[in-house]
């Protein structure tokens, strides 16, 4: 690609911030409350509220599982950060972090029929992050952990999994992980290799990697197979600079079987696929690098906003699949294709968590429905648009959830499909009849 | 009244109860999500989330002050209860409590447009409640403080005023006291008498008795002639066992100039106004005790589910204006005729906080409004029918946070009239549309 053309590319980049910042201070706001149940007179208040409020209060009291009969609890998600690693932006806080939070719960209901609700925490400490999910739990069917750091966030995640009896979920964790495993599982599809039998190298070693890891494990992958690489290189049982970290450490000892050692481009000589979630490119990952790797390679670039290396270099590199985080390129590894499907599942058989074999079941839902609607070398992966997907994804991780025990509602396969369908076509009518009626305004540039 | 009209009558305050426990379950909730920005295709996305979404994270991290502008965070309100004393329920705990809290948040919403979320917290201690409510500020523009119970609602509203940049409201406290003072105002005009003048007994010393009895004085009435009650009789210097309950204390010191003692029956003797929030009824206040009151005699009793006192026995006493908590009589002390436009006025003008001068302009404004609209015995107060009564009610409350300095955004009286007139509508709009394509479905019995 010539250089004015990157430059374009580079200038496109740009252009939806350049729109953000026209359109946020016109709306103050992606997301609004409105009513679920209906108001014809005023008095229909005294049903709501008091006095007639009173008597569903009582049957909760006496039986708190009714908070899901008689409340919209079991349909509320928090998205709960503390701002400390928002983006590619790092630790910017929690009122800097609220348009994020604000967008991811658009995009909740959007796409989920989900009822998510920003909740930006004014603290930083682990323990107080976990003590506040916890005290605001009985409102909530579900928590959504985002953009908190690590290496907090595995415990935070760690202990709210364990304590609370309603789904928590880190979307840098399991999300990128569900959504990769599901791309992976589709890139394999197209150059006929078996997940058990590729070597892995993964670039980066931070919470997205570390979980991209355990899932592909989950799903087959061989942990001797797989090579780790942090910003200081291999990871291996020479890494004496990590023992402290048991996370890495793990690494060190668990994987990379022939303690191979170096850096990104050692770690990617011969094998057959590179996951990469590290630092933005483009230039982390060498072109010849790439070149260096086994037949019918498969390339996951996914840093933001500008990949660890440019499509096009993968290509002439002679890589087979390319795949980034990016909606312009083919193969977007896109979290939105993951967490409004598995909650939905989730929520609508009130699950009491979401379990990894839920979110394996999710992610081999996506493949299935990929590999159906036809694979090639640039869809390993469907995109945001085919609602059908979300479907099939929330009815497989709702099903896994009543396989395991996890569900406090136990519905057939249709009854759990119909509900799926109609919570996610209802969300999108509301909003499309809010702005046909320009209760949502229209903004003229 | 005959014993089978009664009969009827107490059978009826039972319907709605009936009601809500047939509806509850058949919504699952009263309030959801949607979307407050448009999203015309899913590349919308990359505008209200990543990448686009960066620019005005990076605003905010800035400044912190533009969160108002580039988030709803300046209409959100979080309705926080520990469920410690739930409408007359008292201590059901935080997920007894969800169906009043997203009651209210409905109420909220339709009333005066305002986004409030329920915030029912698992905790009951002082301290953790504070810490809780200043964690998730970075959320929201408001504070509603409900059902809590008494004394640490005191101090839970005193210290949450002074250390959080956003309105915080307790609605068991400023809000009773502003819709009982806007009723106490209107029932003095039909009567002729002036505020400074009126004797005063409050029966009943609890949380909204206790500032009923400190807003008449901020809007003129004479601590001098006013006589508290408490469940073990009038509150006076003798009252030994009351002298570690500050609140109580300073009622015994610095009212009931007389040192009248005794209990109710000495306390209504020839007084003009009787403010009873008390235990419920009927029977709490005899008959033959509102006999004793003075000429032209108003009496408030507002124990819910059943008042004090009947109606028909108060007019039979001889007094001359009765009003209650309940909506089947006239002259309903209804606090949805405060929180949504106080609210209302406070985020449009982002306040950092909601004065007492502030609730006392809102009952100014709702009084003024009932008299220009007709003020009679049997109307001493609007019914939340009265849409214009919420405009001026919420105007009269930005204009006051403006003149005393606490607003964020200053508009001038057109453009914040606007503003509020503009919310209201669109949200009363917005749930009619959602109930006309049976998005909120009809109910039938």
């Amino acid at each position: 690609m010539k250089p004015e053309e990157v430059e374009k590319l580079l200038s496109k980049a740009k252009e939806p911030g350049r729109i953000a910042m026209k359109r946020h201070p016109f709306y103050r706001g992606k997301i609004s409350i409105t009513a679920k149940a209906p108001i014809n007179t005023l008095d229909d208040f005294s049903v709501w509220y008091t006095p007639g409020v009173a008597e569903p209060c009582k049957a909760i009291k006496d039986n708190e599982e009714r908070v899901y009969e008689y409340t919209n609890k079991g349909n509320f998600v928090a998205v709960v950060s503390d701002g400390t690693r928002v983006l590619g932006l790092g630790n910017i806080g929690p009122r800097a972090g609220m348009p994020v939070m604000e967008g991811k719960a658009m995009i909740f209901k959007y796409l989920g029929g989900v009822d998510a609700f920003p909740i930006c925490l004014d603290t930083k400490n682990e323990d107080e992050i976990i003590t506040a999910v916890k005290w605001i739990s009985p409102s909530f069917g579900g928590i959504n952990l985002e953009d908190i750091e690590k290496p907090k966030c595995y415990s935070i995640l760690e202990r709210l999994r364990n304590e609370l009896d309603i789904p928590v979920w880190h979307d840098d964790q399991q999300g990128t992980a569900l959504v990769t495993l599901a791309g992976l599982l589709g890139a394999l599809k197209v150059v006929g290799k078996k997940i058990g039998e590729v070597s892995i190298a993964f670039i980066g070693a931070g919470a997205a990697n570390a979980n991209n890891s355990k899932y592909s494990i989950k799903a087959g992958a061989d942990p001797k197979k797989m090579i780790m690489v942090d910003s200081k290189g291999i990871l291996n049982q020479h890494r004496e600079d990590v023992k402290d970290d048991p996370v890495k450490w793990d690494m060190c000892v668990n994987r990379n079987a022939e303690q191979r050692e170096g850096g990104i481009k050692e770690a990617l000589e011969g094998v057959d696929v590179c996951i990469a979630l590290s630092k933005p490119g483009p230039g982390t990952i060498k072109k010849e690098w790439v070149s260096g790797m086994g037949s019918d390679a498969i390339v996951f670039a996914c840093a933001n906003p500008v990949p660890e290396i440019w499509p096009w270099e993968v290509e002439e590199a002679g890589a087979k699949i390319i795949s980034t985080g990016r909606s312009d390129f083919p193969n977007q590894v896109n979290n939105s294709l993951g967490f409004p499907a598995v909650f939905r599942g989730a929520l609508d058989v009130f699950s009491k968590g979401i379990s990894d074999e839920m979110c394996i079941a999710g992610a081999m839902a996506v493949a299935d429905y990929a590999e159906r609607t036809g694979l090639s070398e640039k869809r390993i992966i469907p995109t945001m648009e085919e609602g059908e997907m979300y479907v099939k994804e929330a009815l497989a991780v709702g099903l896994k959830s009543i396989e395991q025990g996890l569900a406090r509602l136990k519905l057939s396969e249709e009854e759990l499909r119909e509900k799926i369908e109609h919570t996610i076509t209802e969300a999108q009518r509301g909003v499309k009849l809010l702005m046909d009626a320009r209760v949502i305004r229209e903004y003229k540039e």
